[in-house]
Formats: C-alpha cells, sequence, structure tokens
C-alpha cells in the first residue's frame, strides 16, 4: 500500500477512517509510476484522471518506482466537498423561461376631459385592450382602491401588473394585480415556496430573467407545536389551527423580508407565489382544518387548493399577489411530490425510476413516462434532526461525516463550515449509523456494545451510547453523542422508507431489482452519502451511478411552475397520472418493515453490495 | 255652492284651505239631486263614481234638490290618503321570478374509504356535475375551510349555496358560496340596497318567491360627516374614507339585522346582495378615493363595480355571499339612475319619456326604446328635508301637506300617522311653498309678506318666517316654521331640476311639450303632490295622467337584478346606451337656473296651467 510505503518514508498520510477507503482523506497525487487502485470510492473520475489515488487503497505495480505528492489536507477536504457537490444533478429547466403569464405594462393614458369622462377603470381597460389585446380584464377591490390615485400621480402614466392566467384559470380572464405611478419596469419579482414540516425554502425569483436571486431556508415556526404532521394536526383540532397558520406565515414572511432585503426590494414588489409543500402543510398554511388527514380512511379536504390573493392568509409579498398551489395527490403525497416528480424529470426518462424524498415522512414514487405510483411512509423527522438527542439542521456546526476506525473506535468528522461541532446533521446521523456498525460499535440490530474497550461507549442517561465528539472540541461545552433510542429512530425511519419501495415496487409486480435509477429529492436527500445509506438498508443496494440527488426538488418545482406555464400543465398532468398506494391499507406494509428494521435488511440477499464487505466478519 | 248651502242648513263642513278646492276635505257623498262639480282636484274617479263632491266646488243645479251626506272627517282623510297613494303606478315585473342564478341543492355523497380517497372537494365536485351538471365550480377558501367539517358533521349529507353566475360573470363559473350540514332547502334569502346619500333603502327577499319579505330604510350614517356628496367627498379626501365605509355598512347592517329578525333569520343565510347608489356612494361603499368626482372633469373611479363577497367590504349578510353591483354612468348619474330606468319600464314604452329621481341630487334621464340621455343637477338636500330648519324625513310626526286659508292666513295641516307634527318633510315642504304663494303669503321670488294682519308671519332668527304650527300644536314644544332662508334652498332645488329638464330637451332638439310621460322615482318622489309641484315650476306643467310615481326605483331596480338575469342584462344595456350630458360644461344652464328662480318661473308660457289660476290676482 502507497500509505505504508509513505509511512516508511517518513511522510504522514491521515487516515481517519483506519484504511478502509471510506474517508478519502488519505488522498494522494501520484506524479509517476504505475501503480493500481483497489478502491475510489471517494474519488471522482475527475480526481483519478488528474493522478490522484486513496493511499490507503493503492498498492504500486511490481517493480516500479513511484512518485507522490502529498497534497495539504484542506485541498483534500476542499476536493471531497466539490466532488460530493458534483454528485447533485444539474436538473435541466428544458422549458421556454418567458412563458410565465405575469406582466408589467407601463402606459401612458389620454387624461379625462368633460369631452371624455370616461370612468378610470374603463380608460385603463381600453388602453390595456387596445395596446395589448387584454380582453375582459378584471381587477380586485383593493386595485381599484388605489387606482384613481395612482392614475392621477402618475400624470396618467403608470405601470400595470397584470397576471395573464394562473394555475386554477389557465384560459384567465387577466387580472390586473397592481397599478404604480410613474413607469417602473426594471423588475418583476416572485417567489417559489417549499413548506416543509420542518423547514420551510423560499426563492426569490427574478421573472425578466428567470433567475432565483436569493434562498432562504429555516425551521418551520409550527415545530414549537409538534415535530411531525401527526402532532400538528392534532394541534390543530384543538383549537390550535390559527396559530399554525400564523406561525408558518410568520417563518415565510420573515425569509421573504430577508431575501427582499438582500435585493434591496420591498416584498411589495413581489407579485406572485407558487406553494408546494406536503397535504398537511398545505392545508395549515391555508387555514384549511387537516383533521381528516389523520382519520381513517385519510382524506384531504382539498389536493388541489384554488389560486388566492396573498392577501387572504396574510403571505407577506404584495397583498394582490396571486398564490398558486401545486397540486396534491393524497394526505401523505402531497404537492411537494408532484413538485418533485416533474422536476426530476422522471416522466421523460424512459427508464423505471424510483423517486423518493426523504422528509419528515418518506414519500416515494415509482413509474415512467407512461405512469406513475406513488405511496408514503411515515419516516419520522429523524434523518432531519429532530428525535435524536443531538440531531440539528444541515447548517454550520453539524457533523455532516464521520469515520470510525475499527481497532480503537476513535472517530475523525466533518463539520459543515469548519466549525467546532454543535450536533449532528442526517447525512452525518446516517454516515454514524454506517460507521457505528461497520466498525462494531453497533450490531446489525443497532444495539451499541458496551464492552468496547473505549471510553466513548457509555450507559448514559438514556440507555447505551456512543460519544461522537468530547465536550472540549464542541461549540456547546457538552459532550456529542448518539444514544439507542436515537438509533431506535432512526431504525425505524429507514426501516419504513425501504418497507415503502418493498411494497410499491410489489404492488406493481415489479421488485426494485428492476428499477433503473433513483432519484433522490429533499432538502435533506443531497447529503446523503449514498455508500452509507445503501449500508444501513435506507437506499436500495444499486450502483452508485444508480442515485442522483436532487436537492430540493419541491421549492424547484414550485420555481419551475413559477416561470413555465408548460411545467404547471406537466404538474397538473402528473398529480392526475399518478395512483397513490395506501399502504395503511395494504397488508404487506408491515412484514417488510419488520424485515427492514436490521442494518442493513434481514433478508441480505436484496444487499449483495453490503453481505459481500461483512463476509467473514461475522 | 254646496257649501253655503250647507252652512246654511246649519252643517258645518271644514275647508282648510279656504274654499280652493285644493285640500279636498270638504269632501260631502251627494246621495240623490243633480250637481256640477267645478273642479274633482282631490277626488279620484272612484269618488267621483261613488257620489262624493268637493262642497266648495260643486253647485246645485238649478231648481233641483239635493241631499248630502257629510261623512266624518275620519273617512274623507283615509280616503284622500288612499287616493294619493293609488296615484302611485304599480310597476309590472315582466321577467321570470325564477331566473334567478343562486341555488341550493341538498346531496349525499359517498362516504370515503381507503378504497376511495378521493379529497372532499373533489367529491363534491363530482356529485354536483353528476347530478346538476356543474362544471367548473369554484370556491373561495372560507367555504373550504369549513367544508371538511361541514361533510362529516352532516355524515356526508349536505345543503350546497351556489350561485351559477354574477353581474360581473354572466357565463359564470359557478361558484360555491357556502356548505351547510344537513339538508336546509326550505329558504333561500336575498336583499336589494339602495344607497342613497341621504336614506339607505334594504330590501329583504325570498327568492324562492320573489317576494320582498321586509323593508327597511334609515338615514345615511354618513349624514353626520356632510349631507351632500360633496361634503363627504371632501370628508373622505382628509383622510375619512374608511369611518364613511364603515358608517354606511353600519346603517346598512343595522337594517339587515332588523330584517332578518323580523323574518326569524340570521344575516349569515342571506346569500347575495345587489346594490344600487348615486356614484359617490358606491365608491365610499367599497372604499374607493371618490376624489376625481369632485373634480373637474369630474370623473369616477368605476362606473361598473366588480362582483365581490360580503366580507371584502364588511357587509352584515353571509361573508361569501356575493355582491353585485349596478352599473353607474358617470360621477352624478350612478346606478340609482339606471336601475331606475330600467324598472321605470321606460325604454319599453316607446313614447318619449322623461324619469326623474329627485334625491339630493336630480337625476334625469330622456328618451324612449331607442336612445337615451341623462343629466345631474345639485339640487341640494333641501327637498329630503335636510337644509331646512324644521325639515324631517317622510316618517310619523312629518307634516306632508298644508293649505293656506288666503282669507286670515290661517293654516290646516296633514301629519303622517295622524301624530302631532315634528317637523315638515319634502312633499309637506313642496305643499307649503306653493300655498304661500297662491294664498300670497310669499311673493313670485319666494319673499314672504311681513306685512300681513296675522301672527303667523314675523321676523325670526333667520328672517323673515311663517309660522307653520304653534309650539303647543307640536310635538316638540317649539314653534315649526319655515324661513326665508329654507324658501332660498328650496327655489334654487327645484330650479336646478327645472333647468336640468330644459337643458336635456334643447339638447337633443325637443322641447318639454314632446315629453309624453314623466316618470318620477326616488323614495322622495312618490309623496310629492303634482299640482303643487307644478305650482312652484319643480315639475313641467302636464296635465296629472302624464305623471307616474314610481317609488324607490333604485332599490326596486336593485330588486329586479336579484332575481332576474334578464333584468341584469337590461340594467347593463341601458348602461351602455345611456349618454350623459355633462352640465357643468353646458353654457345654456345658468341661463335656465336662473329663469328657474321664480315660481313658477320667468317664462310663464310655460306653466299654462299656473298662468290660468294666477290671472287677474296681480
Amino acid at each position: 500500500m502507497l500509505s505504508e510505503a509513505a509511512r516508511k518514508a517518513g511522510v504522514d498520510v491521515l487516515m481517519p477512517c483506519g484504511g478502509q477507503g471510506r474517508c478519502g482523506r488519505c488522498a494522494v497525487v501520484v506524479e509517476s509510476g504505475a501503480v493500481r487502485r483497489r478502491s475510489t470510492q471517494r474519488l471522482s473520475p475527475d480526481d483519478v484522471a488528474a493522478g490522484y489515488a486513496l493511499a490507503c487503497q493503492t498498492t504500486v505495480e511490481e517493480g516500479d518506482e513511484v512518485v507522490i505528492f502529498v497534497p495539504p489536507q484542506e485541498k483534500i477536504e476542499r476536493r471531497l466537498k466539490e466532488s460530493k457537490r458534483a454528485e447533485k444533478v444539474a436538473l435541466p429547466f428544458p422549458y421556454d423561461l418567458h412563458d410565465q403569464p405575469l406582466r408589467k405594462y407601463a402606459i401612458t393614458l389620454d387624461p379625462p376631459s368633460l369631452q371624455d369622462q370616461t370612468d378610470d377603470w374603463s380608460r385603463l381597460k381600453r388602453e390595456l385592450a387596445r395596446r395589448y389585446d387584454l380582453q375582459n380584464l378584471q381587477a380586485s377591490l383593493p386595485v381599484l382602491q388605489k387606482l384613481g390615485v395612482a392614475l392621477r400621480e402618475g400624470n396618467w402614466t403608470v405601470t400595470v401588473v397584470v397576471e395573464l392566467d394562473a394555475f386554477d384559470r389557465p384560459e384567465g380572464p387577466p387580472r390586473v394585480i397592481d397599478v404604480l405611478p410613474g413607469e417602473h419596469l426594471e423588475s418583476l419579482w416572485a417567489i417559489a415556496i417549499d413548506i416543509g414540516t420542518t423547514s420551510n425554502h423560499v426563492w426569490l425569483v427574478d421573472l425578466i430573467s428567470g433567475k432565483v436571486m436569493s434562498q432562504k431556508a429555516d425551521y418551520n415556526g409550527q415545530i414549537a407545536r409538534g415535530e411531525d404532521v401527526i402532532s400538528r394536526i392534532i394541534y390543530a383540532s384543538k383549537g390550535g389551527l390559527e396559530e399554525l397558520q400564523q406561525l408558518v406565515m410568520e417563518t415565510l414572511n420573515r425569509l421573504i423580508k430577508q431575501a427582499a432585503r438582500e435585493k434591496h426590494i420591498s416584498p411589495d414588489e413581489i407579485y406572485k407565489a407558487v406553494v408546494a409543500g406536503n397535504s398537511t402543510m398545505m392545508h395549515l398554511f391555508a387555514g384549511i382544518p387537516p383533521e381528516p388527514i389523520r382519520l381513517v380512511p385519510f382524506i384531504t379536504v382539498v389536493n388541489q387548493l384554488p389560486s388566492f390573493e396573498a392577501r387572504e392568509v396574510g403571505l407577506g409579498i404584495n397583498p394582490q399577489g396571486t398564490i398558486d398551489f401545486l397540486p396534491g395527490i393524497a394526505s401523505y403525497v402531497g404537492a411537494d411530490i408532484t413538485a418533485g416528480v416533474v422536476s426530476s424529470q422522471m416522466c421523460n426518462v424512459g427508464d423505471l425510476s424510483l423517486f423518493v424524498d426523504i422528509g419528515t415522512n418518506g414519500e416515494m414514487v415509482l413509474g415512467d413516462c407512461s405512469w406513475l405510483i406513488s405511496c408514503a411512509c411515515s419516516a419520522g423527522p429523524a434523518f432531519e434532526g429532530a428525535g435524536v438527542v443531538h440531531g440539528m439542521r444541515a447548517t454550520a456546526g453539524a457533523i455532516e461525516e464521520v469515520w470510525i476506525n475499527p481497532e480503537d473506535y476513535e472517530i475523525a468528522y466533518r463539520v459543515i463550515g469548519d466549525e467546532k461541532p454543535r450536533g449532528i446533521c442526517g447525512s452525518g446521523l446516517i454516515s454514524l449509523m454506517a460507521e457505528m456498525f461497520v466498525s462494531g460499535v453497533s450490531d446489525k440490530s443497532g444495539n451499541v456494545n458496551l464492552n468496547l474497550p473505549t471510553k466513548r461507549v457509555r450507559k448514559g442517561e438514556h440507555g447505551a451510547e456512543y460519544v461522537v465528539a468530547w465536550a472540549d472540541e464542541t461549540a456547546i461545552g457538552q459532550d456529542i453523542v448518539i444514544t439507542k433510542v436515537d438509533i431506535d429512530n432512526l431504525m425505524r425511519a429507514k426501516a419504513a422508507i425501504y418497507a415503502g419501495f418493498s411494497v410499491l415496487a410489489r404492488s406493481v409486480g415489479l421488485s426494485l431489482a428492476d428499477v433503473g435509477q433513483v432519484l433522490i429529492g429533499g432538502a435533506f436527500g443531497q447529503y446523503i452519502n449514498v455508500s452509507n445509506a445503501i449500508l444501513i438498508g435506507l437506499l436500495p443496494d444499486k450502483p452508485f451511478e444508480s442515485f442522483h440527488f436532487l436537492g430540493n426538488t419541491s421549492v424547484r418545482g414550485a420555481y419551475m411552475a413559477l416561470l413555465s406555464r408548460e411545467m404547471r400543465q406537466r404538474v397538473t398532468e402528473a398529480g392526475q397520472m399518478m395512483t397513490y398506494l395506501e399502504l395503511s391499507a395494504d397488508n404487506t406494509f408491515f412484514d417488510e418493515f419488520n424485515a427492514a428494521m436490521f442494518l442493513p435488511h434481514t433478508d441480505l440477499s436484496q444487499f449483495p453490495s453490503v453481505a459481500k464487505m461483512l463476509e467473514g466478519r461475522e
């Protein structure tokens, strides 16, 4: 091994994963000489082409002389991150950017006179019809309330914001959203919103360029009233509906304000929003009692919300701006999933695709161009960092990847922002579960082995636990640990998701082996290390190339529907095409769930690569 | 004269008008014998057929013996009132009563199951489409907010209130206004509203029978902030817009509550309103700054308000109920006038008709089936009892008619409700002006003759005045008087209206002599005594049969538009057909106004019947 050769030559190469080829930190550049790379797991093809090799996984070809360069660790870290980012697919945007229905017109009207006493509104309509062929133009009351003043303040030159059509009225009629005195054509703003149970995302979009100019995200303010949709629904049904609506509106309005401030605009200049989210979040956003979602037979009041003006719910954009909603399918397959399906382009591939969004719930869709079937399973918020003692969101200070040395059970970790750690985010938890299992810190049921010769395993307040970071290394002044309770939560989450995959495939007479590509959406999805996720049995065992991380496909779907009428049409069609499989009405789900309550699974034949790796271990 | 014969026979016949045949109180029944009636001014044809004759205007045929019966005065009073009411035309309603667009459906849905998880809103739409062919059904957010609860509370039987179309969307789409658990088909309520500057009128309508079930009226609460539209507009422009909107809403909501309580219903059961009113009142109702109405060139912001939900302005009916607005024509010819024109049927007569609505402003329309031209003149609120010291609305306690004896200048009056008088209403003021003029209490310029030998003429706080009722006869404990200032206000009002008639006719190359019928709308119009109104030069000098009192044609037009889509269409057409003549841009108006500042007019040839009566007086 190069690593041994280097050590012998007095060069220290870091190997935090204990030389298993998993952490990638021992990467060196082979400057000359022939080597054989046993594994390039952490290296991209570009890395290999550039001469990179993992010191712990590379041997020198017999008789050759090799010159290696050991890059500074920072450079390796950067490459690791970059290659990690490169895993994320840059989704195509195959639609016309200028096919969005919002318009700004600056027009000058002939002033009224005693000879032409036409009323202001008719005068405006007359001119807009003449110049832009806008027929049957509508206006809501607040626009009429400001019209007369705006016309006179602008000395009969005004800028009119018109929405030609909307999600629920694709044929129009056009509607005036705002009238401003004078000429203001420089910009036209809108927002795409994803309302997650845990996180809310807002993208501020410049409709003229079609570009996302600011992205803001934060925890959904409703979390204080329940971490998952079920507890929110219960809270709503006990008189908390209005409060929950206000809480999410406060979060969104804060994000909108932040984004607007960043671009030096007023939120009033944002004339449209497209919203995606799961069905419960959509109900709460609209102030609709979500109770039936929770109760058998799990019914939404409405899957496709009608478009309405922002003032109806107090969303902090222009009060007359339209809010369009993407369509949901069922109580637990909401607009976030139709948004994901369409923005993932899974309909356009031809290959059998599995789309999965791992958020607080795990939602998944199987299909190709001609059919789509979906289901949902309650994963819980563990992978979002909630329900785990030291769980946190994937922000600065979160441990996002770990490596445990199977010899001494010591751990190395990478922290987002290279700060002192404050907790562990979802990808860190998956990584931790995988490393604990592979290193023997836990068994296949997730039980922590308290007999190991290390202080890192111990009995804590919540049972057996493993110390990830000692208090003095952290930013929180206490040990960061993972407990058996945390592991149980994570185990249930991953088992539910994998069981969902299995039942979905079987329901259409297929198996997971038939799946050509796995598309992973959700804000969280993009941080998952595929090998680790396969290792714990969260994702099906497929070649690395089969997986595509799409990022937050919900907000992306909303963004695309904002920019393109064709996309809007596609989302509607996807919603109509998609079948929903109710897992609670499916007898096989609980069997599959129980079978998946192991690392990686009771049926190891479904995880051949993991089986191979474990070979000879036990 | 019968009166003299009666006196000689020792029978006392009352003659409060001094035997001029104007008050009708000396009516007697000729039981046998031949008489000659010189005037039957106060008698209806039915009265004459029944043998009634005015004692002061009837002579005995030479040589005949006559038996007369003197009825008790109460009976005469009652007949006078009844004949007066009979003058009001019962307007035809030539439209299908069941052509209104509001529907109530009671339906039972198949409950959802794990096999049919269709969302509530789609389930409802599916069933309504199947059973009633309702396509593209819409619902606003509050309906969706209550839908899930209503369906489950009603155990999947609900009553759905649907509006198939509305004033500004005659082609639909249909819209769900309310969903109620269970079956509630017994009633369907709506209201017609007239917002006058002075008075507000509300008619509660049972849409099933088409009948008006309750009528309520009161002063517009805005009066405290200005008596005419101009002062309201100024108040609004000084930051009082919202307050004015609230004030009229309070008045209307109080009237709605009263009407609802009377019929034992909740205002929430009222699902629709149609509103008429002048343009300023419509702007204030909708919270639209009315300033441009007041300023040259007198422009409204909007003549045809779009339909919107009651909750948008806080009108106290069902919050999702639609408010439809009748169209106005110009700043001073509003929806009350289009309502009047159509409900007056003037379009359907063929004869040249003059429609006039005397409210705070005098609005008038001239035309026939093929053309309509309108104008407005600022009459001021004098005829509505405002701007006159003892003016009041035509309610109990108002003096509504007077007779002055030209010999001793003593006065007799009739009070609404036969109570002690509290003031003088519009019809009383017209009657008073006429009687003062004819009896010589005032001259043709309206100056009170202080030299008359009666205590009733005197110098008061506001100059010369005439005492109509002494303090001890009144309910207010002080003398009820009419002052020179009052008379000047009334004079300006009547001159403005008559000048409007003249200019309007001349603008189309006609004269008032060409007018076949005069249709008098407005709540006030119905109380006018035509003879008196001609005598003071308020109405053109035409035979009694030419005049038709139509009552409040504004609220009636709203009522008709509520019941009939055809009427709705007619109002829209009338609005489009009608030309507006801006009097302030017309050079002849002020000449005509000045010419009309006499009793009855400087040009007596326009008032031949009055000229004849005055013959030999001066």
